[in-house]
């Protein structure tokens, strides 16, 4: 899956919009009208720039690029709130519980484990928030 | 792909061993070596819990472990060699060329240009070094 | 702005106390004070090095020193609360909220978009405890 | 002190059990158990591989081990949970509160003042937690 | 000094490019030709968003900018080719000498003294390598 | 061990440049001269709060600091040339080669495996500049 058709006639905010809308859903949004009061053009570029130039790349699927997200976020260490919102994202574009799981177990190869326990702790927190998401696809 | 399939019988080292050579080939190999007289024992480890543990889990594929991998290097933007070791075993493990630059890419997005740049570069080292690999897989 | 003139009488521990108020005002003062059942001595490091020694040379101005402050700890990206009280020393040396946003979005560019919107939610945080300070300062 | 006498009938799971019930008694017990319902298989790498291999290779004693790892937790500065888990771990194999507040003061000359006191800070909420334990022990 | 003045017409990438000129001149146009073959995508981003969006910005001048990027790069710690780019850049918008090494002698307090050490080496090759720029401005 | 005896009548930088000549001998000495042109302030910052303040402080010897620094730097991951002077500090204070791999390769635990086998592959380095130190202490 990557983000649906590119359609030449569309903006990158626009482009960026529907991929946010799509990846991170409700998350997205809510980070975007948080910076409304304190840095509304950082709103923009962060939907022109990850989403509407990066994401929306159809180079990669989104599987894939939620996959290097979530490796990437969880061995920094340094942005619990930004790897939620990515846990849930990966769960959004179709990787199951069992796959996001593997993906930051791996880390503690690359990052140590204290990353890796944090990271699956930051996954447990969004698999128990929303239960029944993200376990209809076979692992 | 997963690590051929997994035998009861096999020992953590012996499996590690396996997934070591189908993944990062000569470079894993040439890295146990460098070790043998400074700390063996390193040697060991760095086969069995990486190796006979972590990739030959039947949960997650090496293309996707690969890309975790390559994405975490990336953004952590201290480890240079392992980097280049993984882009290698990316090829190896079918990632295409496009792919593993977009997954470097994409890590501006999460640990800065300076990060992705010198990922880049140093896949480029990789690419330049081996012009003829990685190529046959279709995007 | 630096700090006041020097005085080269004073010890680094006066130079630096003086500095500190100057700088980080009440902030200051409660690190000092909740350092003094565990490790006072290091309060006197803290304000003999940084402060007596760093903050009050003459080659660069507090507004300047804060800048580049503000910018290290929002792209270290592990500093929190260190990252609040040079948000608010920036505006007690004269830095607007809309600089201190300015620098702070930079960091994306160097440490990705986590890393700064960490840092312009800090900020926030900062900005909306105190409504009335730091727009006096015209930008 | 090292990890007791090693057996030679004994597992890497058995050792790392023995290793980690001594070193990080309940705490270390607490984050397998929280383990259980999110990725048991790493809570067994948990205890095999940190606590089966390395703390209770006989080359270095618990003492010096606890020393590095509150050294190294601290200068990362971004697993705050661990680092607790490891100061408890430091008084239990006999530092005392003096000599694992030297080695975080330390880390301000290579992790920076922040890292220091955000780790001084993490010691301070576990020395306030149990204020009669590790005292014993002469500095 | 900010990047000239913005002309309402211009593109993302044509006022990018202008502002990259400006601010690491030939340095930054041999990354630029270095990406062609790898990823030529990733040069136009690096043009648009960091150089044609943020640098381009006029809340903020450009030696504010820079010694935020310094500041930075030097507490990072992981990017020494980028930061001898931006030690360049900063002599180009009009820092003296005396101001980077004051920034990245303050870094010793956020980052440790290895990073600032590193930064320094990398300012004296820096200025090494042109010993005429960058003095001609008062302090 | 700790830096000898302290001398009451004895200067900040006096005790400063003892201790870096007991501890990291010429390495040390080679850093104070180098930064000479550029940033000699920083040169006598590097002698009194590092060495002068806090290596000279009595409640940790100075293996159990070396133990620290070594950790701290092999886990950080950006700093090589400071973790080989370490290592060769930690040769003179009296670890043995053998405890000093010990600290490195527990890393693996912490930090990941990259950072263990360059902080190996950095001690080794010096290992095999200076064949015939730091053996004759037993394990």
């Amino acid at each position: 899956m990557t983000v649906c058709s590119r359609n030449s006639g569309e903006s990158r905010l626009e482009r960026g919009r529907r991929a946010l809308a799509e990846i991170d859903g409700h998350a997205g949004e809510a980070v975007v009208a948080a910076l409304a009061d304190i840095a509304p053009d950082f709103a923009t570029y962060l939907i022109e720039f990850p989403f509407g130039d990066i994401y929306a790349r159809p180079g990669l699927d989104l599987r894939a690029r939620e996959i290097a997200t979530i490796a990437a976020l969880t061995a920094m260490g340094n942005a619990a709130p930004q790897l939620k919102i990515h846990v849930q994202a990966g769960l959004n574009v179709g990787l199951s519980r069992a796959e996001i799981t593997e993906v930051i177990m791996q880390m503690a190869v690359y990052a140590g484990f204290p990353a890796a326990l944090n990271g699956l702790f930051a996954a447990k927190a969004v698999f128990d928030a929303c239960p029944t998401r993200g376990e209809s696809q076979p692992v």
